[in-house]
């Protein structure tokens, strides 16, 4: 990690004294709040050392843990840069860089460190935006390996809603064979890509959601089936309902505690239960013996590793698929993008353009 | 196994002597060939046992195993009825059938001993149409877990082609992730329900032949990119070319020796060839090295589990896939189903209906 | 299903009226009780049908769910034969039985319908001793599928360890690698079958209890580390200590909701609990933010399949494991046997030998 | 990769003119041949840099790709320290180095790009000792990744091993379960390390060898079957007698095209031979028929990740394994290692000692 060029504090390396070049970046001020979010002039972070790159970031999405970070729930340094997302150009590549060229098209990796199989990491603290500065900034210097080519049909604004929303739909569906039934909790960026990809790889998709119209979008984005779950509080057992009394074989599980019972009653005999989210609580009442006569399986997973990445990349070109954004907002506008968030009011992504 | 009932030299049991009721089969007479195939009445099998299920055959298609049997080329008792693949209606079922109903459409099963999980049977001597009796007859009275239910939305006649074509394409790409690139050779049954399938699942697929008319229809069919081996003898290089170098995640080989060469250089580090044909012979030249140093995996595959075969009908439900059916012929012209087969013209199944 | 012969109520096929033979059963009068387990004479099951066998049973073991239908906190039929768990000599064979020849040892499978694969049973109503009769009785007439070959060095009373403890255990180890580190909680049937089972693998065992002299037994029988949770509440962190921070691979996890929040602390990043047991209940609060962080499964498993128990049966064969036995109680004294199990006193298995 | 260091033509960072540190080494003239390799001086390749280690070399093992660099059969460049293997000390880190410290004893990885899951490398090209320069030599400056932990109780020597014999047979005995049946051909470094890593996972192990004097080794180290196939040619028919029929579930296959057709005759339905080895050739007839009917997997393997070897090395502490040293010889007298590894009459590695 070139840290130095992570935190912004960086000294310019490659411009004399006198002509330090600038580029725009939001700065979030301890202890974090909307109003403690300004975008000002960063260092530039010069040119890419050995096996570094410098890219220009064009677009980031807002994730949930994003919000929690400038809202000062979760903890961030003082004076640091949000956002975990990011896609961009490369502008610059250093020594000994041979998978990424000039030019290129790039998404950034949420785990640079996770390069492939099972997870290594269990701590969000090496991730940009948390830990170390994020993408709300117009240039970024990194290891080659912070990055991924993009897809070649994406804007760079829905590209960016690969890094976390992207790759955890992508880890949450891994093993999933076509034919099987996935269940999709609401319509966040998260649930509204795994429609999209269970959808694209074969299966058949249920998503739940307390608004009939974002349902109504689901339905344009392919979902076969949709439950209301204000009417249909045991959601669970509509789904056994739809599939015959088998059951989903996976559900993309958002909620966490508040809907783990639906989603143990709503599962198939040795079935997947996708833990991603923790959207109403980090600890509740799960019904232990349900989940072990189901036999199901209960897989907690944070985002995904850069080869998870590499290979939703190639099955969102093979598929020509489209990251569904709802709305975007210039960098200088962030702080409004993450109040539209924080309404609910959108399906699928916020984005942010720089 | 009912033995009795599937030679059609059982005793009919419900009816009464002097009133036997007969159905109408092919017969295949010892040592074989085409001229040995005749139709004639055969002894009705009567009411189903407990566990038992009484299916009217009304479709079967041709498989290049049952070539070799009605050709005298594989071996097969006197008096044989041919054909492995069948699909019709349940006529009656007998105590303690749970799964299956009067008047649900049914698919047989190659192997009804491999219920489920890795492979378990090394001989063909137990499938239908092999060393037991198969399809080519009007009634079956079998164990109920012979059959799988058929997909709702197909006719009999494609469901036919489920038995062998589509649970072996079906077992060829199982573990395929979307975005990965297949390469299908040929059109014949498995490889044309191997494309339909693959497409289906989000992969990208490359299908080879000698005929640009088929590689047309394979265009049609959804294939991402044609290669016509007889212009292309080394298509193996082309596929490298086609994947910017990194080669097919997955080839469904159905030739053997001959093209192995071929398939070992077009597979990617890690990939897998699954091995589901002999077409150009029982053994060949390899090269091991070359196999060893791409880490690939060499995978032989025989049909697939009953499993397998339940969950492809799922598949294709769920993404409303039809077999392909070259050409139908009545039961009363097997022979000309055979010959038609064996000038190479089809694309997808040949079948007979009953 | 032969369920005339299970429920003990069939008429004998081959003896005369006037002649009846009677074997020696237990069996639980409604609502259950340990005062109202009787052991009497039952009808003999006589001899196997087609694709049946005749089993002498010569033991039983004593598994948790066993003790909730004699005390009547399980539902079970008037006039319950209990006990899922047996072992003994076969003494007939009916037509179609190849796999099993008179004087086999066999032990007999909790699932007869899940032969092999993915779960595909939700249900306890169909096993032995709980939806139909169990072992605790001198003969059965059942499918050949209902039982497997037991180990050739086991006697009979370790044998029918396997059905439950054994197969459960073996299930809840499946894909362990050896080196990996394995936390088996207390010394009950199942953990200390998967002590002996993981140590055999490879695998590093450490084991939990609030009694030292069980712990020493457990180093006995192999165990890396004890951890008394008596003066170690807090021993998932005594866990990551002894695993230099980062974990067990694997938690063998018998007690649910009380002890999950310990076994997720002690579970390593990407790692495994198995949930095999509900002794601290059926519902309970789950940390589900920690099971997500940590990127962990929480898997639950009710016992497994007949290909598992033939697998555990070659494995206790090559590594020459002998289930540990804690004592034998005669069928006479069967209430005696559920007496001392319910002290918890026992490390192991308690048995019953007919 | 450091190449600079690594080609043995750094300039000395840290040391001034006039004051050049020398550390000695093994090199090999083009165009190869143990005539052309000779132990010198090389220039101390100085202090690490950021995210790089220093280590001294203690021991390398010989692997038959070595022998094939040293001899002038496979391509290396001019002026090229051999060996791929290494084990020693970390005498310096660089600045963010995390994971070793000064004093660990560490083991070269083959693959330092290759971190986890499935292969990513389809070329040696990059490999040490192959086309950058290998651990012939005192001391080595690489980037960390280069290098795991050994595992505390071996010597440098036995921990040499674990570079590529080692992981070689890691690699392909991945998956393997507890009371399985490996085949393991030879008695060379990888088959010895498959030997005693597949005893200690718990599996059944047959050793082919023409010596008897070998297999008598191979019972002492654990072998429960041991087949001479001098006596025995057709040692596939005597591996299914010995397990009652059912062959082998895994067979770690060394020979290539020669020894194929007997593995798998040897191999279990639904089995795997892993291909690590061609030392019968490159090409060779395959009876590719019989790999379908036992719908068998030939898996080509090329040593394997670092994760493999992480795992690998806590798998040898965990059960005390002592990888099999056949005979050290000390760095000068490298050419005479080479000359008794080309006699065949080692059994496990020879060493080479610095």
């Amino acid at each position: 990690m070139s840290t130095a060029e992570d935190t912004g504090a960086a000294p310019v390396r490659t411009v004399r004294a006198g002509e330090e070049r600038r580029v725009k970046g939001a700065v979030l001020h301890a202890p974090g709040g909307l109003d403690r979010l300004v975008v000002t002039d960063l260092p530039d972070p010069g040119t890419p050392g050995p096996g570094e790159v410098r890219v220009r970031i064009r677009a980031s999405t807002v994730n949930f843990h994003d919000r929690g970070i400038v809202t000062g729930v979760l903890h961030a340094p003082d004076r640091h840069v949000p956002m975990a997302d990011g896609a961009g150009v490369v502008e610059a590549v250093g020594a000994d860089v041979h998978d990424l060229a000039v030019g290129d098209h790039v998404v950034a990796v949420f785990f640079p460190q996770w390069q492939a199989g099972p997870p290594v990491i269990d701590s969000l603290g090496s991730a940009a935006g948390i830990g170390r500065d994020g993408y709300a900034r117009e240039v970024v210097v990194a290891p080659a390996g912070t990055f991924t080519r993009a897809p070649g049909h994406l804007s760079h604004t829905e590209a960016a809603a690969i890094t976390v929303a992207g790759v955890t739909a992508a880890t949450a569906l891994e093993g999933l064979a076509p034919g099987e039934v996935v269940v999709v909790l609401g319509t966040g960026g998260v649930s509204t890509f795994a429609l999209q990809l269970a959808k694209a790889a074969g299966a058949a998709v249920v998503v739940t959601s307390s608004s009939w119209q974002k349902l109504q979008r689901a339905l344009d984005l392919g979902a076969d089936h949709v439950i209301n779950y204000r009417d249909t509080p045991h959601w669970g057992q509509r789904v056994l309902e739809l599939t015959g009394g088998r059951g989903a074989e996976r559900v993309v599980e958002v909620g966490g505690p508040g809907t783990l019972p639906q989603s143990i009653t709503a599962v198939a005999v040795g079935g997947r239960i996708s833990l991603v989210g923790v959207l109403t609580g980090v600890e509740g009442l799960v019904p232990t013996d349900a989940l072990m006569m189901k036999q199901a399986r209960l897989q907690g997973i944070v985002v995904g590793s850069r080869s998870t990445q590499q290979k939703l990349v190639r099955f969102l070109e093979t598929q020509r698929i489209h990251p569904v954004i709802d709305r975007a907002f210039p960098l200088a506008r962030i702080a409004e993008a993450f109040s539209y968030q924080g309404t609910g009011a959108h399906l699928g992504k916020v984005a942010l353009e720089l």
